[in-house]
């Protein structure tokens, strides 16, 4: 299907320019280098050209301009994902939505916001948040990342555990096809069943099957009372009890993270600090928040968490008693994946199974890995099941390494699959996945896949080579 | 595409006993009857053939002999949707879950439930309540709807203000495809982004993409405790505004229904009792619910929604003092579908707009109906933005009624469209809405979605003739 893709040619980058103004189109290599990465692990390849439009029209324009020339065309947010999906692997046109960064409406009554795909994730919160309203995802990289790159990844974090993932905010959207046309799907409305649901498929599809420029995103009113508490457990098993048994209590917390032994003396390392004894030497802690509208409630379900969590068999119970105190526990949580980073070279699986079987999960990956010599460090969103496992080079030469990643990656989305797990709970699959999504999904239900991408984009142009398996 | 289907064949039929047994196979006019009509209005058409079959197996079976014989298929829950979707219009195969009606497995450890399509909705709710768990989609129909039917139609419900649609509980599915294959989408799991959304596309396709055998159902902690009121307004307006003001105060009752002044009185008339005066002399009131936890938290949100009631402009707020007194008030609301029935000759518009643009909305459609001389009695989830509007044929003559029924519908539609709405809240497309889909959505919109079922149902068998227009 992208058997036919072309280089980018003087004449289609003239034809960018007049479209876009000189000043929007990048050509030369220092400009273009950081467009051929995104915050995945060891990739870089060389997009020929960047453009900048500063409106869905101008979208609609490089659209038209590739389909003609049947140039690779791949849409980038903030470049911050972790599976390579913006990455232009076959070349061409790289996309950036920065230019349209807009709030284009906060609209108060029906608790909707209209935004450009480019605005920044904080920014936009922030926005919100200083109307009483509130927007829950929250990515890791939220700092830099964006919404259009959140909707194609259908990004999660810590908070989705009580309030739901990107998915779950968006009404309606803009996109701009594979031919140049532009269509709306949904709108301001909490209900609508006219029809396929096409927002839903575009949520997530990571820029293969149209290029966002449009988003109609619910708010809710923002909880102004938070509680933060870490909870050390001598066993993994203790700790996966207590998130079910918080769940089972009726408690829904605004935050439920796991953090496992290795990855927090990994972070003690890093920080050059030492945490609690408690909490170093606990075999998994966990790092809970709720949250509310009344200090009584927020009282009463904090303590209700920290009782459970003691009745599981927690040693101690942390419970924050300054907002400053919950950054410091949250800070440990969140220097996680610098930790891992300085560690030198590894491979993150964003792996998600039923909560209650993490700990199955977590063993059936060292199951794996210890016979190649390898150790991962892991944590993650212990309420969703979605676990971050860093496998880590360590001391393994270069050629060996390379040569462990072929058997970890099927060796360990096998063992999650038959957990009934997935391979990506949030990162998405984007370049560094595809090829193991086979090993997850039956051949049938990737045919079906097919037929939609074919369907939405038959000539391949948007973002080629991405999601779906080769072949 | 739906050219060449056939008509059921005397070897189709045998074929269809030898592989479901005969007792599993209708073929007497008799027996067929009920299996033409769904509680839709004014419609029934006649099946050739109705069979249940016992297991996905089976299902596939019967998929498998229909597209051998290019026979229509359509898949049938409880039969009591609004829209057609499950009336044979193309005769051929009604394939009936009924007897698919497992729980296939409660997990409480991972808050989920594993479920056979035929189940009825309300069977399913209370074996998951007696555990202290809640799957809160509650369509009127609940007592005879089935979860299968539920998820073909993305079925909402007064409770859904708060905890979301049908879709929002779905983790994955069993699909039988128009092939016969049987997939897998989803799982257990909170988190997935592993490629395109299927199990989203499937949810809300009414049985035209592939035949749902089996779901994963997500379900949260049962809240005990909730307190009624019902708020008469002397405005319109003013109920709408209380509605925006109640969520903008953070509090999300866990319903939110308007009562027009026309519909209460019908409601009136036909359970032949009169409400309290300042109800039914209000222009519209609310029937509010809170739901809970805590018996603190569920008075104050109670109080506090009353308050804001009254600053907005309530005559008076009737608390609900007792669960006798709550089931009254909501009694009142319950019978309003019966009340318009018994007005005689209707037709039902499900629309949705943004929740602020409700008396727009009623303003919109009287000024349609009024140069034709006909009225509407509406009601609906004001929290969702969600209008049943009846439009009531009265002592209109038959041609009269028929002629007028040609404009209602596209006027009504044209109207909801210029506010931001939509033509189907929760009833879905099915069979009476296709021919007015094209108003709302565009050309190039509609093209993606013939797309999709070209691609999974390349012969056309799936419930032919619903959801897309003609041509």
């Amino acid at each position: 299907m992208t058997a036919t893709l072309q280089a980018v040619s003087p004449d289609l980058i003239q034809a960018l320019q007049a479209a876009l103004g000189a000043d929007h189109v990048f050509t030369d290599r220092e400009r273009l280098e950081p467009f051929g990465r995104d915050e995945t692990e060891d990739l870089h390849v060389w997009p020929e050209v960047a453009v900048f439009p500063g409106s869905t029209a101008e979208v609609q324009a490089v659209v038209r301009l590739a389909a003609k020339h049947q140039v690779p065309i791949v849409a980038r947010g903030g470049g911050t994902g972790l599976s390579g999906g913006a990455i232009p692997v076959r070349g061409g046109i790289v996309l950036s939505t920065r230019r349209m960064n807009e709030i284009l409406e906060l609209d108060e009554a029906n608790l909707v916001a209209v935004v450009q795909p480019g605005i920044v994730t904080q920014t936009f919160q922030e926005t919100v948040e200083a109307k009483g309203l509130f927007y829950p995802p929250d990515p890791a990289s939220r700092g830099s990342c964006v919404i259009g790159g959140n909707l194609a990844e259908c990004a999660g974090g810590p908070r989705c555990v009580k309030y739901g993932v990107t998915r779950d905010y968006v009404l309606g959207l803009e996109v701009v096809l594979a031919s140049g046309e532009v269509i709306r799907t949904g709108g301001k409305l909490y209900k609508d069943v006219t029809g396929y649901n096409l927002t839903q498929l575009f949520v997530g599809s990571e820029g293969t099957l149209g290029i966002i420029t449009e988003a109609t995103l619910r708010l809710i009113p923002l909880p102004p009372l938070n509680k933060t508490l870490m909870a050390p457990f001598p066993t993994l098993d203790q700790a996966a009890q207590a998130v079910s048994r918080i769940f089972q209590a009726g408690i829904t917390p605004s935050a439920c993270e796991l953090l496992s032994q290795a990855a927090l003396n990994a972070t003690e390392e890093h920080l050059g600090k030492k945490f609690p004894r408690e909490i170093s030497e606990a075999a998994a802690s966990l790092l809970l928040e709720v949250d509310g509208f009344h200090d009584d409630d927020v009282e009463r379900d904090a303590l209700r968490l920290g009782e459970v969590c003691l009745e599981v068999g927690a040693e101690d119970v942390l419970l924050a008693g300054t907002p400053e105190r919950a950054r410091e526990l949250w800070g440990i949580r969140r220097s996680m994946g610098e930790a891992v980073k300085s560690q030198g070279d590894y491979r993150e699986y964003d792996v998600a199974v039923p909560r209650a079987l993490m700990p199955d999960a977590l063993r059936a990956i060292d199951a794996v890995l210890e016979p190649l010599g390898l150790r991962a460090l892991s944590y993650g969103h212990a309420g969703d099941g979605n676990l971050h496992v860093n496998v880590l080079r360590d001391a393994l030469s270069a050629e060996a390494w390379a040569a462990a990643l072929e058997q970890t990656g099927p060796a360990v989305v096998n063992a999650i699959v038959k957990l009934g797990g997935t391979i990506s709970g949030e990162h998405g699959i984007g370049w560094i996945q595809r090829g193991l999504l086979g090993l997850q999904l039956s051949p049938a239900n990737l045919a079906l896949q097919r037929g939609i991408k074919a369907s939405f984009d038959p000539h391949g142009i948007l973002n080629p080579d991405k999601v779906l398996p080769p072949g």
